[in-house]
């Protein structure tokens, strides 16, 4: 049996689940990133499945996401970019917050996410080399070039407007994959990705993959494509999300 | 605080979900069907939603699923329809088994679903007049024609073929809600259907919506289209879920 509330960590408001009476209990613990436009309880069963397996699962909402949402739909669809800007930058308070409260047990923390949280994963891996491994379901590292087709803050016709958006984009490159890969290659990575992507193309995952195979550095890297599946998780995606954190942290 | 639990009931396994320290206690109860290919474990998340909403949840495996799967995925594709006439069959010896445990708080018991289990929802709502209320999302209550596009049983090249497909079909025509309006329309019925849903067309349920309309029969009918949304559950569909069941049962 696990437990499941929501809480306040570092002033965000988040899903808490734990296997059952164990809520003070320091355990290996995962924290786990939901999707844009989404929120933290259509993306629970995370929480479900990994504590079930014994971790603790900390699931926050994003900025302008879930209690923090605005209510304003066309607004939040340009800021994409800035709210996952803002998921990254949010890690450290919330990780304090855990470890002020010595929820984690011998410094076992990882990192997972799916769509935009899958892009939040690698970005806090690249920064954090505390968190031990890390899951990204359907995401991306490569932001730069991404923000031209996913999401783009804003439409460019002008210098202005090239010059607002490259401002936009400019705080994300230094969590970028693409010229430090040796900072995600050293711990444990899994990848999911489904082949018929229409959200967040499968081809990010691949190139990911296949950068870290060239270089030599994928002795970390567990990867896995499904075939015949668009921007969804499949029952094989969580079992894979719960078994690589059950080999690696 | 909820609590969450995989049990058996009537010898199916299913995800049970409640407020914390009520597993005992008559509560008002809904079981909730998930999608097929996928499991009750991805679809837990209306499991949590509806417990921290006050409700008993049940999530029963559907034949072929989650640890039912004999694990051949082929074979599974082409048994949607036996799939669907199996979750619906099953559906007395579950009430039955939650009844005999007095799980039940004064027959107050609900069910809903999500795409095959919105199906079978709307198929259990037609012979079951003990079920106070219903959601179906991204549904369909017209079996027959739907199965000539929707996983199709087999490919029909042949009058043979032809006896086949329709044997198939047969068992579900008693639970079509083409021929009995009249049997969805006397308790609170929830639609909710993504208006760019690319696997089961929205206009089934739009379809349904205009027959209880045009009939007169629409006096407990809540319905909500969101538009731009393909076959996913959003925050707005988790959410009318939660209020429907809160409103209606």
């Amino acid at each position: 049996m696990i437990e499941l509330q929501t809480e306040h960590f570092a002033g965000v408001e988040a899903l808490h689940a734990f296997p059952a009476g164990k809520r003070a209990e320091p355990l290996p613990s995962v924290v786990f990133y939901h999707g844009f436009t989404s929120s933290k309880l259509v993306y629970s069963y995370f929480a479900v499945a990994l504590a079930q397996a014994g971790f603790r699962v900390i699931m926050p909402d994003a900025p302008d996401h879930g209690a923090r949402f605005s209510g304003d739909v066309e607004r939040r669809l340009r800021q994409f970019w800035q709210i996952l800007q803002g998921n990254i930058e949010e890690f450290s308070a919330l990780r304090d917050a855990l470890e002020s409260q010595s929820l984690i047990e011998n410094q076992r923390l990882a990192v997972g996410g799916a769509s935009m949280g899958g892009m939040t994963a690698l970005g806090i891996m690249t920064a954090h080399p505390e968190v031990r491994c890390v899951a990204s379901l359907m995401g991306s590292g490569y932001f730069s070039s991404l923000a031209h087709t996913l999401f783009p803050p804003l439409e460019v016709t002008n210098t202005e407007q090239q010059r607002e958006f490259e401002t936009i984009l400019a705080p994300l490159a230094q969590w970028e994959v693409s010229h430090q890969l040796v900072r995600i290659a050293d711990r444990p990575l899994l990848l999911w990705h489904g082949e018929q992507d229409d959200v967040v193309p499968a081809a990010e995952s691949f190139r990911l993959q296949q950068a870290l195979q060239d270089a030599g550095l994928d002795a970390h890297l567990t990867y896995q494509w499904e075939t015949g599946v668009t921007h969804r998780i499949t029952p094989l995606a969580l079992e894979a999300t719960t078994d690589f954190f059950r080999r690696h942290l």
